[in-house]
């Protein structure tokens, strides 16, 4: 089965990140694409399509080969199950399975083997976790981590399409920085994802990290800048021949949200020694939360299981 | 002398930061205060005072005790040597004096007596540089501090009124982060400043220090994330105990630019243990980068001054 005629369900097709997901889906030529929503949006036109709602009886009927999902947190505990049922593969964007055992927490050019062992359900990590990772696996690979501390910069569209409209009605005299997560007492959940997600994906359990996650008045991309401590020295010359050959990443003089807005690369930059430490780097990276930290990491993750014969036919 | 009878030379009072020095003059009473500028902006009226031209002859003319210079880094090094040659205290906004030896770089709460030391020439630090060291201080007496990274998160108001002009016509989807400063090949200067100004006013030349600085589309108020690490342990329950009582220093749970802006305290929260080390702490902190980051700190250094008969009558 090629890309083409995988039979597609995209739900939660109208939000800022499904939004995304459509034309990404139409530009690999995907036919047999159908769109599922809530009640309150079935009915509805999307691309020429009806969109039809997402019921247990229609997410299970079995006529599906993939499903998308881009809803919040509570849908997906409560739809995901019902695909899974019909026998299709969920490509799930909420938390709600990322940590769970036998659930593969999957970027492609990072840990892309792990997709194939899934039992009905991938998740797609966060939005920061995805170009992380991405950018810290080939520095891994090379010198090993050992502590990470990451400040991020995100942009509103993470918090929704609400939010992005929110921030074009506002003056910019009200302009703020926020931590619009849920807040434990110590840290946001945003922040706890980050450290729980980064080291599943890497396969580093006990990996040290410390983040501090603050969105900022931007309407898309995503920024963090990352200080690194590695086991063996690790010049930042290297750090660059390396992600210059590494997938999905791209060396960029000055990264920021802007820049990454529309492309599919995380881009990479400052790379520079970490003045403060032994042995370690510190840098920055944007990416476009909405397409490789979201919707393009799902579908590169479909597409993965498509060359490797890893879906019914 | 008190602070009413004081003779108050004002130079660059129209820029973003001297319209905030002008009404903090204003507020204590200060009755003796005269405006200096270009030649393209003297003549010009503000707060109902006739503009003078910050010309040589003016500045040395030994009629004024006090200098507050607010202008760019190459109007303070041509004029200022000319205010101390007419007798004057000049506390000096710029970049130009900072790292001069025998130019003390003064945090009042922080180092205030070094400032008694000064042979004409008292430089005001860098805006990210007064609300670090005024949260670092009280932290490095207790535990010692051993390491520094440090991401911003600034104001478009620390580049100029033009920039502030600029956000304010600027739609919402072409906000971006910017790194606007002087490039060296690693570092921008303001990293750099950052690094060394830190060291001298807090007396650690050789404090390992690591900062990446980040203009967001914000347009009052600095904020920075904040790694540290001690030589003692340090809990986050001593260090908020610490703060608390610290001076210029607020805690508040959730820092952001625009709480700060308007307010003359240091903002400082999520303080918690640093979970990718050993001995350390991460937080939050923001200040109002006209106010206690540039002038309230250069007027709070005169009001020192005098207060220790350190102006001459």
């Amino acid at each position: 089965m090629s890309t083409p005629e995988v039979r597609i369900g995209v739900v939660g097709g109208s939000g800022a990140a499904g939004t995304i997901v459509r034309p990404l889906v139409r530009e690999r030529g995907c036919e047999n694409v159908r769109y599922f929503a809530s009640a309150r949006s079935a009915g509805r036109q999307l691309d020429g399509r009806v969109v039809e709602e997402a019921t247990p009886e229609a997410l299970s009927a079995g006529d599906v080969d993939v499903f998308l999902f881009s809803v919040g947190t509570s849908s997906s505990r409560e739809l995901v199950p019902h695909a899974v049922r019909g026998g299709a593969v969920c490509l799930d964007k909420s938390a709600a399975f990322r940590l769970q055992d036998g659930v593969p927490l999957v970027v492609p050019e990072v840990n892309g083997e792990r997709a194939l062992e899934h039992e009905g359900i991938i998740a797609v990590p966060n939005c920061c976790a995805i170009p992380l990772t991405t950018v810290l696996k080939p520095l891994h690979d090379e010198a090993g981590l050992r502590r990470l501390r990451i400040a991020t910069y995100q942009s509103v569209s993470g918090a929704g399409a609400q939010a992005m409209e929110r921030l074009r009605a506002e003056a910019s005299d009200a302009h703020d920085l926020r931590q619009d997560w849920e807040f434990d007492g110590e840290e946001f959940d945003e922040e706890e994802k980050l450290r729980a997600e980064t080291r599943k994906i890497l396969e580093l359990p006990d990996l040290p990290v410390s983040a501090t996650c603050v969105r900022v008045p931007v309407l898309v991309g995503h920024m963090a800048s990352v200080w690194i401590e590695t086991e063996a020295p690790l010049s930042a010359e290297r750090a660059r021949e390396l992600l210059a050959e590494a997938p999905s990443v791209r060396l960029e003089d000055f990264p920021t949200p802007g820049k990454s807005a529309g492309r599919d690369d995380v881009l990479v930059g400052r790379i520079r020694p970490d003045r403060s430490g032994e042995t370690g780097l510190t840098l920055l990276l944007a990416c476009d939360n909405l397409r490789k930290g979201a919707a393009l990491n799902g579908i590169q993750t479909m597409e993965l299981l498509l060359s490797r014969q890893a879906l019914a036919a």
